[in-house]
């Protein structure tokens, strides 16, 4: 019987409506009412359109810390929970809110856990300009992200690292509440927001979080303040769940490295894990990295931490990680020696040139990414298929003089969208007189 | 096809999630937003999980005029509008936000039309303490309320009144929109009870309203300040609709007149007929009344208006077109001579006596009503069956003063409910050493 499984979980009954209205009052939910919405949208019991109103009153009304802890661990234990503690030693993940470009779990996976933290990365596919981890790692031959709990939980253990797709078991109450959000206008709420990223987080069993939480024209928050406001409430709900959160805010105004796009993306985080690729790339990877081991406590400072990262790609133990990780994936380990080689290439590659000479001022990194979107590297809804070859080569970098005609990016293309892609990347470019040398990614670390 | 329908009926095309976006962060939406809107709610396009989320918006950020008056437009426009031009002279009907005891449009729609101006009325059921004013007029054997529209207009082309129910034609939109409004806490919101009740009354065909917007105890609204709320936001609907509309704020903190429960109002309401029956049931006749017969231009003044009323109550021209309406409608006319043995009668009658002796300070509306619903005189679910029997005479009023053991009331009543009724209406009475005497039921008029 349904009415009994409810019971178990949630001990106290609730008229979803008187929830509602407490909530739409501005007054705090309890933390049993909570569990017993929570418990309400996972078996099915609360429709959608109370499910829709009471979304819309936190959007306006907010959660206090009590609260935004209790919804976040109702949603965490509306499905499977991963214990990883018989693997010993710490296990630290990262998060990003997502940006153009960010491939940075790539390397910074590997990195870490040849450091000797371990990573036990789960991520969801989501929307987006240029695919997620998940296609991005999908782009190398063979490579599957379907494993399993135990594969994951076996590779975790020798590894050191495993990177998967979501399970339909973990947080099941946030699909239904984020399904809602994208066609209620509900999306753009801190608490709901965090809640839905730690609920998944907290599933994978790790002892702490580093989040990179990107600001700027690329970001999902816009402004600094809704970037901090947004670490707060991350901070809030690991602190109540015992497991530690280091927010990292960063710059995302211009897209991340020289690559937007799957394939593209994967051939500059090897490049990373060699101890090359782009200066941006390489700093996130290096300073996140160095957060994940602090926290993991096997370094004492921040700048040890970043100094074994650098050691880490500077001296192929990353990359020999990464080449087993992709093994251990039933990827083509080849890839890590000849990914122009290994992994799928576009047809046509079309430059975008500069209509005019001067300093390249600023790139808008969202522009950027809808291009990448328009040639086939994202999605646009759940169900399309993504394109692994496409995407954008940045040829300059904000501070660069250019001269007429002088190109800007390539369009790595197949026979979708080229035009509106130019219109779209060439539009992102502003180019001047003067324009302020690019500074660190790194705007702010919230320990 | 729908789509060719949608095209026809609203012009504009919108992303219901952009509406519900622009309205959560509390900017205006034009007409073709709201009348988009409200289509796909009518044609069942926009899903109710979307329309529920708006309906949190719109309460939790309200509307301005232009787009309140777009609203109740819409909604008004999404079923059939009657035309009663044909019908020579004025149409007034009057509204109540409903209260307890509160029989009053009984009485008041044949003393308007004896004085010449006609009353098309059509009322909701809904759910309310003592049934609405369709259970009290099908208390009377053989009534009806279904009568459908062309003899609704015939009758009220003949006699100048008619009592039906709404017709499933009438405002669709207001339906689907009351029904999540029950579920989702977004009942008490100023502009959606304004657009609601207007849809509905604005498509009777009338030239003007006069609303009976009750504040107290036992009324919806609780304070002077949100009942003026309400009436400014009918008084704006109803202009921008070039009807115009008074609006009297009524006390509703004890039960109007002597009765609560469907039989014994209509009793109550052939006394006020008569010229007799409880003087404040009588002073709400008069003065409503005298202000519809303002609205339809048919006296100079307020004043005018309520000796004109007093007259046809007195003189027995509105008893006379009760009458005949019942008649009309199929009920039983000896009803207007012998409502004792026309009307159904409980079988017993058990008095509620003063525990101490003392003033009676104040007697709690609510209280009554909610005693009267325990007895089957009202509908909690929309499924019940009211008894038409049953309910509450009350022996004394505010301000009388009363011995230990002597009747406060009598419960009116069959099988149902008799003990949980006694003391719901003993706790309605507040016996004190002091009290002021009644004063008047009208506490302002906006015309």
């Amino acid at each position: 019987m349904t009415h009994a499984s409810t019971a178990d979980r949630s001990p106290i009954k609730i008229l979803p409506q008187e929830v509602i209205r407490k909530k739409r009052d501005g007054k705090p939910l309890s933390e049993g009412e909570i569990e017993a919405f929570i418990a309400g949208v996972t078996e099915g019991s609360i429709p959608d359109y109370q499910i829709a109103a009471m979304l819309m009153a936190i959007f306006l009304r907010g959660f206090n810390d009590a609260e935004l802890a209790a919804w976040a661990q109702a949603m965490l234990h509306s499905g499977d929970v991963l214990d990883l503690s018989e693997i010993p030693g710490p296990k630290v993940d990262k998060h990003s809110t997502g940006g153009v470009g960010d491939k940075i779990s790539l390397p910074l996976a590997p990195a870490v856990a040849a450091c000797g933290v371990a990573v036990p990365m789960v991520s969801g596919r989501g929307l987006g300009h240029s695919g997620g981890t998940l296609d991005k790692l999908e782009s190398i031959p063979g490579f599957r992200v379907d494993l399993g709990v135990d594969r994951f939980r076996r590779t975790v253990a020798e590894l050191g690292l495993c990177l998967i797709g979501q399970t339909e078991r973990i947080a099941p109450a946030d699909r239904v509440l984020y399904a809602l959000r994208d066609v209620t206008a509900t999306v753009e709420s801190v608490p709901l927001i965090a809640s839905s990223i730690m609920s998944k987080k907290l599933a994978e069993g790790i002892d702490a979080l580093v989040l990179d939480c990107k600001v700027g024209h690329g970001a999902f928050m816009k402004t600094r303040q809704q970037a901090s406001q947004l670490g707060h409430a991350i901070k809030t709900i690991g602190a109540a769940a015992g497991k530690p959160v280091t927010v990292v805010v960063t710059d995302m105004d211009s897209p991340i490295g020289s690559s937007v796009g799957n394939a593209l993306e994967v051939a500059e985080s090897i490049a990373v894990l060699r101890g090359e690729g782009p200066a941006d790339s390489r700093e996130l990877t290096v300073r996140l990295g160095a957060e994940m081991l602090l926290c993991g406590g096997v370094v004492d400072s921040g700048a040890e931490g970043a100094e074994r990262i650098a050691a880490s790609l500077d001296g192929g133990s990353a990359l020999d990680l990464f080449r087993r990780l992709v093994e251990a994936q039933d990827g083509d380990p080849r890839v890590v020696d000849d990914p122009q080689g290994i992994l799928p290439r576009a047809r046509q590659r079309t430059p975008v040139v500069a209509p005019k000479a001067g300093k390249v001022a600023a790139i808008a990194a969202e522009d950027v990414g809808v291009a990448a979107l328009v040639l086939g590297a994202g999605r646009r809804r759940k169900e399309d298929k993504v394109d692994p070859a496409v995407g954008i080569e940045m040829a300059v970098r904000v501070g660069d003089t250019v001269a007429v005609g002088e190109p800007l990016a390539f369009l790595i293309h197949n026979d979708r969208g080229v035009e509106e892609a130019r219109q779209r990347l060439l539009g992102a470019f502003r180019i001047g007189d003067r324009a302020a040398p690019p500074g660190s990614r790194i705007l702010e670390v919230l320990r």
